[in-house]
């Protein structure tokens, strides 16, 4: 299959959108995307962006993404984070998701970063087993915290 | 016990990179920190800042420190990522850590974002405790997934 691996234009924005909500059904939680194009627009394609997209282009159509942003690990300094690789379910299995990844490794090292890092589902084995193949370590001691809106608003009234 | 809680300077980049190291040691990997004081100059505090730091100060010591950066969620827009929340051992339970939460939670919510997230070792049960009983959410079914700089390499060597 012939396919393009490129930097995403803000044209390309209306079907990353539409991968960002496959994702999210895949995941069991379709109604979890609160982005539009527009935060999308400002955070990614402004004066100081967020975070860079690649997507995976076949015959003119948009049929994957992977977007990643900076962080900042105060042992190792500047690293990167995948936030997202997707590719649309009936191209699975074609290669674009191991071009994307590689794509993602290639802009890591190009950046000089010491990590890439990402999260998987633990329930999501294909994925973990691709992930190990390629060399990354799956790490289970680490939970993720998170609190939201309410719950920070909540805090902050409680601790006046 | 009289603090203050405030932003970073530079000139406490010294304790922080201190405090930093006695984190690696409670987490029991004591020679995991590469950063540097200028890498976290350069980062922290160059024309393009990856990351905001606050400090707390007891009599003119830097008794505890909170580092913080945006991340971007497809599905939540622009958030903070708590990286670490340290106090110096013989300051623990003083307050000094409940007030640079209380710091952290209160920018975000300035910043007006949609969430906070941070991890933690499965092992630290007090913290665990602690963020529950603040309104957080502790999610055990995402794995962190690492690739270094080693792994890196050889990925995009064999991949060639």
């Amino acid at each position: 299959m012939n396919y393009t691996i490129r930097r995403a234009e803000k044209t390309d924005l209306p079907d990353i959108l539409d991968l960002i909500k496959e994702l999210a059904a895949f995941e069991k939680e379709p109604d979890a995307v609160e982005v539009d194009l527009e935060d999308l627009e400002k955070e990614g394609f402004g004066p100081k962006p967020l975070f860079t997209c690649f997507v995976a282009e076949v015959q003119g159509r948009i049929e994957g993404m992977a977007l990643v942003y900076y962080r900042y690990s105060t042992w190792k300094g500047r690293t990167i984070h995948l936030e997202d690789l997707i590719v649309r379910e009936n191209k699975r299995g074609t290669g674009l998701g191991s071009a994307l990844y590689k794509q993602v490794i290639e802009f890591a090292e190009e950046q000089g970063v010491k990590r890439t890092e990402w999260v998987v589902l633990d329930w999501n084995t294909p994925a973990i087993d691709f992930y190990k193949r390629s060399g990354a370590t799956v790490l289970t001691d680490w939970h993720t915290v998170q609190m939201n809106e309410q719950a920070m608003k909540s805090f902050l009234e409680k601790a006046k």
